[in-house]
């Protein structure tokens, strides 16, 4: 799976439409880039639904929303839906504020995703339909752990029926669930949460690769979430080795993304379905 | 002409105005300080007449362009006309969006432009007054090479006497053109393309060489064209040597732009007359 | 001081809420993380309140600013006040535009600062309450040296006492004041300043620092101040030592305040208290 996946990817030229905050705003770009696909950032209301109709995917990350974009979201998420182009949402600090609960409720309630992507603190706040985050990072009490990790499938498989959409939680043991199965990814490295977008990062890779895999979205998630964490792990230990620390650890990431083959993520992948 | 061109913007402290995207905002602003000038970024209409004004140059990059950030874009152009401040032009993926065309063709109706730098889908557009690029990369069938070498450099002289503008247009070879001469440019490296912002940069950097060059926009023109491909020459074989990535290669690539030395990039320089 | 400072904020974990630019935003958010705090970016006036309400500092920074992010910073502050939470001004460029001098007179009349951070030329226009600075960077004859040394302290001691805020000029030499007393620090490089976003940096850093050291503001942003004036000698002395440019000393810095330790930070430590 992972092989042929990233394989297809690296040669898809997909076009990726970004809807997203200012703070990762180049780094999403890059990574697009990196993996083989090509973005586009535009988010006006008066060329959203053009732009977005010439593209393979949609990526809306809330990250730094306000009253303009909010409304260009949902525009160009429903002319996505109209025209069967696959969206994946990024809900970065929901439960933070009304606004982002309301805005992620109001885009869930009028745009049908395929792909939801967040920390669990963010993923609980949705199914919830309310709640608190401390910010853009999981709480502390919420990372996913042995312990909690039942509990936290179950959040993620209700999610996943609920709107109908693959739901990828993030976290030291990443969770994917569709509607019907979970899988779990053990890739990855702790230093990924030292650098902001690795979660915007992570999104942005997730509508590059489900782009050419609208048929098998489970797949084509999973594949993505594995080769940000395989490129994670390498960049770590080059970053260790070398002595350097979170910017050039960050540059690193990125490399790994554009250069590491196929057959070097398949071979790093640890992921298991979960029973 | 490339060595001294290159020693006077070194020196130059020219400051220059930006009125850009966000998804390569740092870039540009690194790029143009690594050249020898100062950045200034200001997009709010009612700053951008007085920001101007204290600069040497201004660029105006639509690639996050919004209903709020053209007005600023079209009274700072129309300022800077005024006090014969030099104004550079990157049309990013116009033809992609009404928004996009209408957007420049007005900038183009109503601000005089000493440069007009895009790749060719953008430039091919700009010609016609319509048409559709696919995205912010040019289009496949678009990509300048020998075949239609010649049928561009005519675009590119038709659009330059149109707009009393010398006219850029990025690829492969890149082609220079002002009203009455045409230059190609050879340097530059394929891994280019495959990090974000390379074109904005470029764009930035026209905007640092014309500042102290207003009697001589094509040699500037020209020489910031060769500056950032014998720097993007250099950056890909560092690349290759150090076995990195796409993130490393955009280091680099500014890296070279604030080291090379005038004698350096001359040296590299691969240009010549168009006949 | 220093030691016990570095070594508190490493492991703070503290929340810095920033309004900010789009210029350096990914730098502002990294080298919040890499000091061993955590940011948020929120600038939408329906949020602002509430994110700052769970939050231990608000840095507010008027790089780009517009007529909308304006109003957030100003509600935003207020709230941050009734809270008595920290808060952090960064008064990019004040005096080049009618918008950023009334911005910042507007918000130091409404708004109650922990710390002011500027350059000497922006600082100076704050004292006069007007004045003309040429761009963001500080004005060539404003370049603090020994000679105007004096009166440039007494600047930042008048204001300092006007605001009731630590008032910190970066330059060559670094001038921090709280009402009583001046520190002056020797840290740094020259190459910071030919990178976008030191000040910007410092300015988010001092927001970090200051987070868990309210009672102690003073020695807090000193101590900010010598943090990132250390991580810039020892970016240029590997940046000397690789051959790099700017793009990969802008890595360095970054780099090592997330790798220094307290011991190291406060070994290359160089300050004295003014008489």
């Amino acid at each position: 799976m992972v092989e042929e996946i990233v394989e297809k990817v690296r040669t898809s030229g997909a076009l990726v439409h970004n809807i997203t905050n200012y703070v990762t705003v180049n780094d999403c770009a890059n990574i697009i880039l990196a993996c083989g696909a090509s973005p586009i950032m535009a988010d006006s209301i008066l060329e959203v639904e053009e732009i977005v109709a010439i593209c393979d995917c949609l990526v809306i990350n809330i990250g730094t929303l306000n009253e303009r974009t909010i409304e260009s979201m949902i525009v160009a998420g429903k002319r996505a839906n109209e025209l069967n182009i696959p969206v994946v949402l990024d809900p970065v600090g929901v439960g933070a504020s009304k606004l982002r609960t309301d805005s992620v409720l109001r885009l869930l309630a009028e745009v049908r995703f395929s792909v939801i992507r967040g920390n669990i603190s963010e993923i609980k706040t949705i199914a919830m339909g309310s709640g608190k985050t401390s910010g853009v990072d999981a709480n502390l009490e919420d990372l996913i752990n042995e312990d909690n990790l039942k509990s936290n499938v179950e959040i993620a498989k209700m999610l996943s029926k609920k709107y109908m959409a693959v739901v990828a939680i993030s976290g030291a043991i990443d969770i994917i669930a569709s509607s019907d199965s979970v899988r779990l990814v053990h890739n990855g490295n702790a230093m990924m949460s030292r650098i902001t977008g690795s979660g915007c990062m992570l999104t942005a890779l997730i509508g590059a690769f489900i782009a050419r895999h609208t048929d098998n979205l489970f797949d084509a998630t999973t594949t993505a979430v594995i080769s940000m964490g395989v490129a994670g792990e390498y960049a770590y230990r080059k970053s260790k080795a070398k002595n350097v620390g979170t910017a050039t650890f960050r540059n690193y990431l990125i490399d790994y993304v554009s250069t590491l083959t196929a057959e070097e993520i398949s071979e790093e992948a640890e992921y298991e379905l979960y029973r």
